[in-house]
């Protein structure tokens, strides 16, 4: 990690710099099979999970004795730690969920809007070494919650053809009954203009490589919305006299295992915590089976000296980092001034991996910057509002003048007329 | 206007097609400028606008003094109206607040999100023919209530180099400081990317030509959010014996007269009301000054006869209308079941240009079928939420082996042992 102390206002931008990607040289890609998808729907499917994943499934749908098999292959301690994470998702979710309370703007004029599921959704579940079980519950929970009517599951095959059975029994668990053994450029394009067999969706979710993150992009251009914009994930971690050293490293650590180009940073107004916190990041790197990757992170982060919590403030803000851990005597003053971030982990209790799995919260956050702009997934990414208005007679008698003085302004007089000739019939009347 | 008489379920997606536009050829014009207005700033914006708007102010910044006048041109009588709008506005768009609400997930553990303003936005206000001081409002409004720090408002001069009187007065009356006068494809570069003169902002909003929607969309793919995808505005109306003929045309024309690529259509389930609709339509339509427009909308609408209430909601479901008038008997019913709409006015007496203007509801909806995803502009579009989780030494004792399982099961040791660490600290202790 490479230390900078008391950096000008002019070395930020360096410091704070995100590895840049490209991804645009995929776009010719994306954009062929997708075609080919629209043409000939699962034919191209089945084409290119034979090319990219190098399996061909029978069906692409998993069938009511895999999920049985698979949920026998779950050992029970991993069930009830995953039933308990559930629950405390389920419980931070519950309370997103929008009441309808109607404004009576005056007298004959009532409006109110109304959450409403979207009706179709898609998740996307990454395959790769490890089975990312949780992110099914970041994704499937909200949904649920929110009253989606169709929740599909999408994730690449094993090279045996298998799902892993954490994944499915996950699945299963919080009510998704339809999962796609299908991942990649050809999954997205599935969900976006759906095959005879694969449903398509309103809304694509969820992380993946930069295939599914380009086929997302384009995706999106073709008018279905995606979560948000990926990048590779980070911490910000902040402390002081209160932290604690070893903790800090383990929560760098935490993070910087996620990839080699996840990204962390250490911002701290203590400078005698520098030495403990690099000697405990050694101590502890050493032990970790994930240490190459966890070590070429580390070489893309680092440790900024500033002068005070204040300076601290404007770097975090600046920064918008996906995570930060405020390890802080002063948690107040950051709870209350930090604007740009994606969640917050308060004290010295609170590791990053408690908001990953089970704290509640979801691990489904805006990255590179993005805080600036984007929310992280939680209820209102599954539903959109709809806004109704009521007005009576009294109420447009009252409010009619406004508006044709107003249309006729902007020069569109068919409005105005909508108005008017409903008030020379309640004259007459 | 077209009518179909029980259209069967295969004629269905020709009657509900909208009109395609394909403005991907736009593309490389867009980049072309955006790289022009990241490599020379100001000096780009100026080039494009005296070649695209024939005009070159000294300053794109309009002054203290132009306001001033600005304010003395409008008549009194607008300036009321747009008072009361305003307050009608604020008054919706207030209650759509969240307040913070923590929830304790256990012992030890609690959690909560906090709604914060995207701390720079930038507001685009068309020109042409009329003056959209209507959609300052509808803009400007929720940025000021979710309490944006930075909105900058950027609009297209006329061709002696002035913004209209309405949109100056009303801006600085919802307490928008900084007007830029510039447009297109420039002014969204400017706000993209930001100039010596014009600020970045971090979200862009508001209507625009196709240019405008082109520049948009690809400053999305930068990074940058939009409001949402744009597309020609539509009205679907469903009637039965309980409208009146009269306002139902009023209502269709009121939303042709936005373009020609505007759509209506009209959805009935008494056979009996057609006829005097068309009749009311051509009877009102000779009397409008842009009556051309409004008839070329009208060929590309439609009248749908349907055989019950229940096949009209299927009929409003698949489409997804921006606006949809329920000028119907059993409101209940639609008001219960409609899930796919941007705003809805029930009765007789809501005609569309209520909410395009006063009722309190906002008028940036999603148009094109989005609404099956995307929900209108509110204070939502200027806030994104932060997500905080405090957790005590209890706390983790109790939840941290339920991280360490899961952690475990997906292979990321690090994440596990930010846990153990502080756990053996804990049972030292």
């Amino acid at each position: 990690m490479k230390v900078y102390k008391y950096p000008t206002g002019s070395e930020w931008p360096g410091i704070l710099s995100r590895p840049q990607y490209d991804y645009n040289n995929l776009e010719i890609l994306v954009n062929h099979i997708f075609d080919e998808i629209k043409q000939t729907g699962d034919e191209a499917v089945r084409k290119y999970s034979l090319e990219f994943d190098n399996f061909l499934p029978d069906r692409f749908e998993v069938s009511d004795e895999e999920f049985h098999i698979a949920e026998e292959k779950v050992d029970q301690e991993l069930k009830n730690a995953i039933n308990i994470a559930k629950r405390n998702i389920e419980k931070f979710h519950a309370n997103q969920i929008e009441q309808i309370s109607k404004v009576e703007i005056s007298t004959g004029i009532e409006c109110w809007r109304k959450s409403v599921a979207i009706e179709k959704v898609g998740l996307y579940i990454p395959g790769g070494t490890a089975p990312l079980f949780s992110t099914v519950l970041m994704l499937g929970i909200p949904a649920k919650i929110a009253g989606c009517r169709e929740i599909i599951l999408c994730t690449p095959p094993g090279p045996s053809g298998e799902i892993p059975p954490s994944i499915l029994f996950t699945a299963r668990l919080i009510g998704i009954k339809r999962v796609f053994k299908v991942g990649g450029i050809q999954a997205i394009g599935a969900m976006a203009f759906g095959t005879k067999t694969i449903p398509g969706v309103y809304k694509i979710f969820g992380p993946g490589n930069q295939f599914v993150t380009q086929a997302k992009q384009i995706a999106n251009k073709f008018g279905i919305p995606i979560d948000m914009p990926a990048g590779p994930s980070e911490l910000m971690v902040a402390g002081d006299t209160f932290s604690v050293p070893e903790y800090i490293a383990s929560d760098l650590l935490s993070q910087a295992e996620h990839g080699t180009d996840s990204q962390v940073i250490f911002v701290t107004w203590s400078e005698n915590l520098i030495a403990p916190v690099l000697e405990q990041i050694n101590l502890q790197l050493k032990k970790l089976p994930r240490k190459e990757m966890a070590s070429a992170s580390l070489d893309q982060s680092r440790i900024v000296l500033v002068r005070n919590k204040e300076e601290a403030l404007l770097m975090i803000n600046e920064y918008a980092p996906e995570h930060l851990i405020l390890a802080v005597k002063d948690q107040e003053f950051f709870i209350e001034n930090v604007i740009n971030a994606g969640s917050v982990f308060i004290g010295n209790y609170s590791p990053e991996s408690a908001g990953d799995y089970a704290s509640g919260t979801n691990h489904t956050l805006p990255t590179n910057g993005f805080a600036k702009a984007y929310s992280g997934v939680s209820v209102d990414s599954f539903v959109k509002k709809i806004t109704y208005q009521k007005i009576s007679k009294m109420g447009l008698k009252k409010i009619g003048p406004v508006i044709e003085i107003m249309a006729g302004a902007e020069q569109l007089e068919a409005h105005k007329r909508a108005v008017s000739i409903r008030l020379e019939n309640i004259k007459k009347n």
